[in-house]
C-alpha cells in the first residue's frame, strides 16, 4: 500500500487541486461545500482507495468500479459523472471532481505528493559526503550521505544527489535534478536541468572499442574512449541503465528522453528528443535514433543504424538495418505450446527449399494446364 | 578452486552430516569407524575433490567418475554403492555416505559451509555505517561498512546488511535476511524474512509511467510512482536485478520467489509464490504471474498480461498475450549457419503470400482432379 | 566534445607519436619542421577536430573529409597521402603523419591520452577508504574515497581501486589494473593483471542454484555456491556486468576476454581466451565457450553448452545447442512493418501443416504425372 501523509499534513481537496494543477487543466468540485473539509492523504485506485484518498476514472470501461468506491473524491469527465448520476439515485460516498483529462490530473496529483515527500527529506550536505574543494555547488544543493563529488564538478541549484552517488571530475548536472542513490557519473559527463537518474545508473563508462592487437594473434588492443556523454534537459534514466561515453565525439541523449531500467546505450549513439524506451533495450554503438520514437521493452538495435523520427518498435524486436520511414515495426517469433513450436520451428530451417518446391509445383501445374489446354485443343480439333 | 576451511576448523564427517541435515534426510556412513577421524574441509566434484573434501554422485551416468575419485567421502544412493562394490574388488579411497537423495544432501552440506563462512564474518554495526537515530535494528543485526539506513527503517533480528547498502526511509527487512554489498532500497520497500538480495539489486525505483505533456507536443509528463514494493518470505534476488515500485498499488513478489541476475520487474506486477526466473528476464508493468512458474533466461513479457500457475516459458521467448493454461511455451527463432539463416529468413517475409500460393495450387489440383474424374467418367461412358 | 589537455600540457607532435607508439608501428611526419612546434591537445574526427587536435583517415571512403579538415595533423596511409597530394595543389592546413595502420596508431594515441588523464588523478589511499589491517596492498596502489577492501585481500602494484568499490575478503587483483567506481567483488574472487572493471560490475554473486525443497511442495531449497570466480590477465568487463561464482568449481574467464556492459555469465561457465562479447549477452550456467569467439549484442546461450573456438554468433540470436564448428551463426526473426509481420507471423504457427500440404500436393502431382505418362503411353499404343 502506498505511503500516505499523516492526517495533520493532508491538504484539503480544494487546496490540493489548486496546487497540483500546474498545467492549468482546470477542474470543478461537484459539491463545493465539501472542498475545504475533505482532507486528502494520498491517491488510490477506484477499488483500493480509502476515505482519505482521491481516485480517478480515466478508462470509461471501468465505470462500474465507481459503485462501491470508498474514496474521498473521484476525478472523472463531466459526461461520465452525468452518466453516473443518471444511473444512480443515492449520492455516492465520494465527491466528484470534474475534469476533461482525469488521467493527466491524476499525474499532476501524483507529482504533488512526490514533491511533498521530497521536500520532507533532510537537506544540505551530509557530513559524510566527500566533496572536492573545487567542486561548485549552486544554491540549495543537497548531497546525501557517502556521496562523492570530484574535482571541478558543478551541480545546479536545487539539485539533490542521493546517498552513495559517485560523480567524477569535470561533470555538470543541471538545476532541479534528482539523482537517486548510487548513481555513477564518470569524468566529464554533462547533464541538463530537471534530470531524474535512478539507482545504479552508470553514465560515461568506456564504449566497447577494440582493434586487433598486432603483438598477439587473436588478442584485442583497447581503444581508449575520449569522448563524453551529453544529456539534455528533462531526461529520466531508469535503474541500472548504462550510457557509454563516445570514442572521440560524445554520446548524446536529447531533451525529454525517457529511458526505463537496464537499458544499454552504446558509444557515439545519438537519441532524439522525447524518444522513450521501455526496459531492457540495447542500442549498439553509433546508432542515431530520431525524435519521438517509442521503443518497446527488450528491443535490440545493431550499430551504425539510422532511425527516422516517430518510429515505433515493438518489444522484443531485433533491428539490424535502417528504418527511414515513420511507422510501427515488429519482428517477434510467436509463442506456442512447446511441442507445437518444435514442429513449426523445424520447418524454419527448410523455408528456402520449401519455397523452391512450391515454385516447381506451380511451374509444373502451369505447364500441365498449358499442355492440357493444348491437348484439349488437339482433342477438339 | 573453492575456498576451503583451515584444517583445524574442518569438522569430522559424522558431525558435519548431523549438523547439515536440517531436513532429516538421513544418511549412513558405510564404514562408521572412519566417521570421527575424517575431517571435511570443503565440497568438490567427483573429478576435482581432494582428500579433505566430500563429493556426491547424483547423476548415475557419472558413476565411472567414482573410479579415480580422490575425495575423503562420496554421497551416493545405496543401489549405486552396491553396484560399485559389485564391480570393484579393492576398497575405494573414499568413504561411502549412503543417502536416498544425494543431490539434496549436497545442497544441505553446501548450506552448512556457507553458514559457517557467514558466521565467521565480523558482526555488529560498523562505525562507518550511517544509521538514522529512529531506525529500528532488532537483535543481532549486522551492518557493514559505509552502509546507510534511513529514518524509521526496521531491520529484523539476525539480518546482515552488506557494505555500501543504501536503505531508504520507512523500509522493512525481515529477520535472518542477507543483503550483500551495495543493495539499494528506495523508501517504503517491505521485505519478508530470510531474504537474500545480491549486490546491485535496486528495489523500489520509479515505475516507467508517463502521459503526453499537454504543454509540449511530443513531450512526456512524469506520473510519479506512489506505490511501493512488497516482497514475501524466503525470496532470493540476483545481482543487478531491479523491481520497480507501483504507480498507485504495490509491486508484489510472493513467498519463495527466486529471481536470478539482471531481471527487470515492472511496476504493479504480481509474481506468484515459488515462481523462479533465470537471468535477464524482463516483465513489463502490471503483468500477473501465477505460482510455481519457471521462466527461462532472457524471456520477455509484455505488460498487463496474466499467466496461470505452473507455466513454464523457455529461455529467449517473447510472451505478448495471456497464458491461461499450465504447460510449457516457446517462441525462439532456431539457430543456423549465417548463410542458411539468410536464405530461410528471406522467406519469412513472404509466408503469407506463400500460403496463398499453396492454397491456389491446392484448389487448382482439386478442380483438375474433379474435372479429370469427370473426364474419366466421360471416357468410360 | 572530448575533454582536451590544457595548452601548456599539450605535447609536441613528435614527442606524442614517439611516446604513444609502444607497439613500434612506426610513422613519419611529412613535414618534419613542424613536428616540434605543433602542440596536440586531443584527438578529433576529420570533421570535428580543431587546430590543436590530431585526426586520422582509416576508411579510404572518407578521404573527401580531408578537404575541409581543420586538424593540426592527420594520420593516414602513404598511398592515401599521395592520392591527396595528386588531387590538390595547395598544401592542407594539417600536417600529414604517414603510417601503414592509421586506425591502430589512433588507438595508441587514445591510450596515451587516457594514461595521461589517469596519471593526473590523485593517488594514495583516500582517508575515507576502509582497508582491512590484513589486506595486502603492493606498491603504488591507489584506493579511492569510500572504497572497502576486506580481510586478506591482495591488490597488485600500480592498481587503482575506484570510489565506492567493495572488495570482499580473500580476493586477489593483479597489478596495473583499473577498477572504476562501485565495482563489487564477493569473497575469494581472483583477477589477473591489467584488468579494467567498470562501474557496477559484480563478480562472485551466488550462481542460481536451487533444488526442490522436500519440506514444502513447490518451494526451492538454495544450493549454496561454494566455488569462486577466476579471471585471467588483460580482461575488460563493462558496466553493470555480472559474473556469478561457481557452485563447486570456479567460473572462469580466460586471458584477454572482453565483456561489454550488462552481460550475465552464469555459474561454472568457462570463457576461452580473447573471446569478446557485445552488450546484453546472457550465458546460462555451465556453458563452455572456446577461444577467440565473437558474440553479438543480446545473444543468449542456454546452459551446459559447448562452443568451439572461433565461433561468431550474430546479435539477438538464441543459442540452445552446442556449436562445434567455427563459423558464423544466426537466428533472428526479421523485422517488418507491423501489419506485414502480423500476416507472416500468423503463418509460423502453421508451418508444419503447410509442409504436409505441400508434400501431399507433390505426391498427387507425381502420381498424376505418372498416371498421365501411363495414359499417354496407352494413347500412343
Amino acid at each position: 500500500m502506498p505511503v500516505l501523509l499523516a492526517p495533520q499534513r493532508a491538504p484539503a481537496l480544494r487546496r490540493l487541486l489548486q496546487e497540483a494543477d500546474i498545467v492549468g487543466l482546470g477542474c470543478t468540485i461537484s459539491d463545493p461545500s465539501c472542498a475545504d473539509d475533505l482532507k486528502i492523504a494520498g491517491i488510490g485506485s477506484l477499488q483500493s482507495a480509502g476515505p482519505t484518498e482521491i481516485s480517478f476514472l480515466s478508462n470509461p470501461k471501468l465505470h462500474q468500479q465507481l459503485d462501491g468506491c470508498q474514496a474521498a473524491a473521484v476525478i472523472l469527465r463531466p459526461q461520465d459523472w452525468q452518466a453516473y448520476q443518471a444511473a444512480h439515485r443515492p449520492d455516492p460516498a465520494w465527491a466528484a471532481v470534474l475534469c476533461e483529462q482525469p488521467y493527466l490530473m491524476y499525474a499532476l496529483l501524483a507529482q504533488w505528493f512526490d514533491r511533498h515527500r521530497l521536500a520532507g527529506l533532510p537537506g544540505g550536505i551530509h557530513p559524510s559526503a566527500i566533496v572536492a574543494r573545487d567542486a561548485i555547488l549552486e544554491d540549495d544543493v543537497h548531497v546525501g550521505p557517502l556521496a562523492v563529488i570530484d574535482a571541478r564538478t558543478r551541480i545546479g541549484a536545487g539539485t539533490r544527489i542521493g546517498a552513495g552517488c559517485v560523480l567524477g571530475p569535470d561533470c555538470e548536472v543541471g538545476r532541479d535534478s534528482l539523482l537517486h542513490a548510487r548513481v555513477t557519473l564518470y569524468h566529464g559527463v554533462k547533464i541538463g536541468a530537471r534530470a531524474v537518474l535512478h539507482a545504479g545508473v552508470v553514465l560515461g563508462a568506456d564504449g566497447f572499442g577494440f582493434a586487433p592487437d598486432p603483438r598477439t594473434p587473436g588478442a584485442w588492443a583497447k581503444i581508449a574512449q575520449l569522448g563524453g556523454v551529453r544529456v539534455g534537459d528533462d531526461v529520466e534514466i531508469g535503474a541500472n541503465t548504462t550510457v557509454d561515453r563516445g570514442a572521440v565525439e560524445d554520446t548524446v541523449l536529447g531533451n525529454g528522453v525517457k529511458l526505463d531500467n537496464q537499458i544499454m546505450i552504446g558509444h557515439n549513439c545519438r537519441i532524439g528528443d522525447h524518444t522513450a524506451m521501455a526496459a531492457c533495450v540495447g542500442v549498439a554503438g553509433s546508432t542515431t535514433m530520431g525524435r519521438r520514437c517509442v521503443i518497446g521493452g527488450a528491443a535490440m538495435f545493431g550499430g551504425h543504424l539510422t532511425l527516422a523520427d516517430d518510429v515505433h518498435v515493438s518489444g522484443g524486436t531485433a533491428v539490424t538495418s535502417d528504418i527511414l520511414k515513420p511507422g510501427r515495426y515488429t519482428g517477434v517469433f510467436p509463442l506456442a505450446e512447446h511441442s507445437t513450436w518444435q514442429h513449426n520451428a523445424a520447418v524454419i530451417g527448410q523455408l528456402a527449399p520449401l519455397r523452391k518446391r512450391l515454385r516447381a509445383i506451380e511451374r509444373q501445374a502451369m505447364a500441365e494446364s498449358a499442355g492440357q489446354s493444348a491437348n484439349n485443343k488437339q482433342d477438339t480439333e
